[in-house]
This record gives structure tokens, C-alpha cells and sequence, in this order.
């Protein structure tokens, strides 16, 4: 099963979620399908998350993409499917230390991927954001004021001892999916709030956090893939840019 | 390092996130203690997620408890400590299986631990709730009337085909720890909106997820904690009981 292809369930048309898994087959050059680039792949999407779909010997019904199918497995949730891919795709030192590792993705994806998403749909997301501006307007002032700063200090701190032993990366000497999960967040990020991130990188609190962005933006698989039409352009996921949620000019 | 007792850092005061941590250890007979129960246990709690803290052998520092710390270990995120810990107390099927059981947790944690937390601060966590009431009663409401029926419509949906085979729970013939997860989120449901949870049952669309509840609570070891002294009592954690955010009388 080690040499079937890997084939990535996701809605087309944005990066979304499904960049994390993205991101990992294309570091490691692993060979995938992706539905963004399908015709017809929505419907493939859909019919996976619909109501009638009962799970089988693949696993329990996903309750929403990305989806990972390889060979007779079937899985979901970023967090997990980037469990799955880790030890396979050859990023992660193996061991316990893959446990320190998946904290640092889950942390990151949830404060710098969850709670961007929650900017623009913090009363419900089944709301378009024209319907809760005022809300998005109070949470996305307390997200880059309060919460932006707090997880990117935390990942800085996480960063300074390995920087001071001259390593660029979140876990151990090698790049690890951890990196591509917080390279994809700052990414996201800069999109979504360009003033606000501009500042932050200016004062230089941060600055493993950037270097991390421009190693991982400059591995030769990933600037590859970042020019390619692989590379889906933000418009309306988790990182979107509004001006009005955004620092004043 | 199998035999060394487990040690849970997490808040005292609430059930909170540590209470995913202490069922599973709680189910298993494990050996554990608790800084919930000692005297200066939030010491060690903001010695630990105190910016100073920089990380060590034992790990990264951790950017919020729950923690445990196993031997040489210390691990952080739910989720994560639960995959540490699953294989180790007996709490998974083993094998590929795992993977199943990791993404139902994360599948529960989402949308029945950290959404409703979030019907409670929805613009800001460190906002007070009554500085943001407006927005989460629309949250609440929102949360009540859709968010929460379509996650325990998921769960029923896992649960027929297992319930049609006469298992009760989630994954496979033996309980796992995605099944306490469901539990401890149901149970906290029902103290925050016991009205809608009411509702809810009362409907019978989601007798699964219902009986699943049962079944946990009424598990031996799980019995004589609910019952004990280590199980803390809900108050001003992620499941809060607002009646103005619950359904109407």
C-alpha cells in the first residue's frame, strides 16, 4: 500500500483546509489526485459528506472534507490525515516525538487557521459575513490585538532555542509536517490581514515565525508548487481579505 | 516507562478539557494524579504555560493544559494526550483502526466542546460573557437550532450501522476513547442547554448518541468517578448553563 497514490478529497476552488495535506504530498513529491483540479470532483466531495453516506470497511463517514483516500483507507480531519501522512511522507524524527509534533500542528491550526476563520463568521457560519459584520468587526480587533500576537509568540518561543542551535525548524533538525501547517497559517495570514501582519513583522518580536515562512516558501518542491496551477488562489476560505477586519491604515 | 504512574496538569475548578483526560484514565484503572486535587496545583499549571517556559527534553512548552506528563513526556492537546494514551490503556483497536477512532474525537471536540464554548465568547475569550451577550445569545441560537442537531445527526449516523450489530459504540466491538469524548460532550450539553438537550432526545432522531451517554455513565470505573470526589462539578468552563442562551421555555 506504501507505493499506491494518495488522492485528496477537497471542495476546488479555494486552498482551504486542504492546503495542510496538500502541502505535505508535494514536500515529500508524493504522487496524488486532488478534486480541486477534477471535473466533476465537487460531486465527489458531496457524495462523500452527504447525509446517506453510512461509512464502511474505509472508515466512518467523513463529516466534512479534506478527505484522504489510500488504498483501502479512507480518512478525515486535517489533523489526523497529517498523522497519517507524517511518518510516511518522511515528516516526522519518528518515535515519541511524534506526539510534540502533532501538538504544535494542532495548536497552530487552531489558533492561527480556526480563529482567522472565526473573524468572518463569528456568530454562525451558515450566515454569510454581510450579516454579522459588527461581530466580525469586534472579533477580528480582538483576534489581531489579542490572539494573533499571543499564538505567534508562543511559536516564536517554541523557536528561539532551535534558532539558537541553528535550526530553522518548530521540532528537531529536520522540516516536519508542524512547518507546513504554521508556513501555510503566516501564508494565510499575510493574505487575510496585510496591514496587521506587516506590523507584527516589523517588530521584529516574531522574526523565527517569518523565517520559517521563507524557508518553507523557498524548499525547492514547495516554490515549485507555489508558481504552479496546483497552487489554488485565496478568495472566499478560511482567509479572506476584508479591509474593514483588518488593521486602520 | 508502561508502569510510571500518569501525571494530569490541568486547571482545578472545572471538568474543563482535563475531563476528556481523566475519563480515559479514570475507564482505564490507570495510576494518576491530578493538580485539580493539589494544593498549589494552578502553580504548576502557570509555571508551565508561563512565557519563561521555553520547553525542554521532556518537550515543548505547552501553549495551554490540559498536559501530562508521562516519564520523560510531556505531552499537550487533548487530542494529542488521548492518542498517547489510547494504545496504552487499552482505549483503541489497534492498527490502521486508530486513525478512525483519532478523527472521531476531533470530529466531537469540534463541534460539541469548542463550539459551544463558543455560544459563551463569541467576539473575544478575554472579554467577559456579559460584555458580549448580544452576540452570543445569536450564536446560542444558532448553534441550538443548527450547528448542534447537525453534529449529533453525524454521531447517529456513525452509530446506526454499529447500534444494527448490537455495539454501542463509535468504532468496532470495544469502547474507545472517541466514545468517552462523545460522552463527557453530550453530558456537558445537557448541563448547559438542558432545554434544547431535552428537545433533542425527546425528537428520537438521535436515540444512538443518547444511549451511547448511557452506556458510558453507567460503565463501572466510570460510575464510581462520576460519583466520587475527582469528578468536579460544571460551573464557568467551556459548558456553561446561561437559561437566556438555551431554547425558550
Amino acid at each position: 500500500m506504501s507505493n499506491s497514490p494518495y488522492h485528496l478529497i477537497y471542495w476546488p476552488g479555494i486552498p482551504g483546509r486542504g492546503e495542510f495535506i496538500r502541502l505535505a504530498l508535494e514536500e515529500a513529491g508524493a504522487e496524488y489526485t486532488d478534486t480541486a483540479h477534477q471535473k466533476d470532483g465537487i460531486n465527489t466531495v458531496l457524495s462523500l459528506v452527504n447525509e446517506n453516506n453510512k461509512g464502511d470497511k474505509s472508515g466512518p463517514p467523513p463529516f466534512a472534507p479534506p478527505i484522504l483516500e489510500h488504498g483501502d483507507l479512507r480518512l478525515s480531519q486535517t489533523p489526523n490525515i497529517l498523522l497519517y501522512l507524517g511518518p510516511r511522507l518522511g515528516l516526522t524524527p519518528g518515535g515519541d516525538a511524534d506526539y510534540h509534533v502533532h501538538s504544535l500542528a494542532l495548536t497552530a491550526l487552531d489558533g492561527l487557521s480556526n480563529e482567522p476563520h472565526d473573524t468572518h463568521h463569528p456568530v454562525a457560519v451558515e450566515l454569510h459575513y454581510e450579516d454579522q459584520l459588527k461581530e466580525s468587526k469586534r472579533r477580528a480587533e480582538s483576534y489581531r490585538t489579542n490572539r494573533l500576537p499571543k499564538f505567534l509568540g508562543y511559536f516564536e518561543r517554541v523557536l528561539a532555542p532551535q534558532s539558537a542551535e541553528g535550526r530553522p525548524w518548530l521540532y528537531g533538525g529536520e522540516l516536519t509536517y508542524a512547518d507546513l501547517v504554521l508556513f501555510q497559517c503566516i501564508d494565510g495570514l499575510k493574505f487575510a490581514f496585510p496591514r496587521a501582519m506587516a506590523r507584527l513583522e516589523k517588530s521584529r518580536e516574531y522574526s523565527n515565525v517569518f523565517k520559517l515562512w521563507e524557508a518553507v516558501k523557498n524548499r525547492p518542491r514547495i516554490k515549485e508548487y507555489l508558481a504552479s496551477d496546483r497552487r489554488q488562489k485565496y478568495s472566499q476560505g478560511i482567509y479572506r481579505h476584508y479591509p474593514e477586519l483588518d488593521d486602520a491604515e
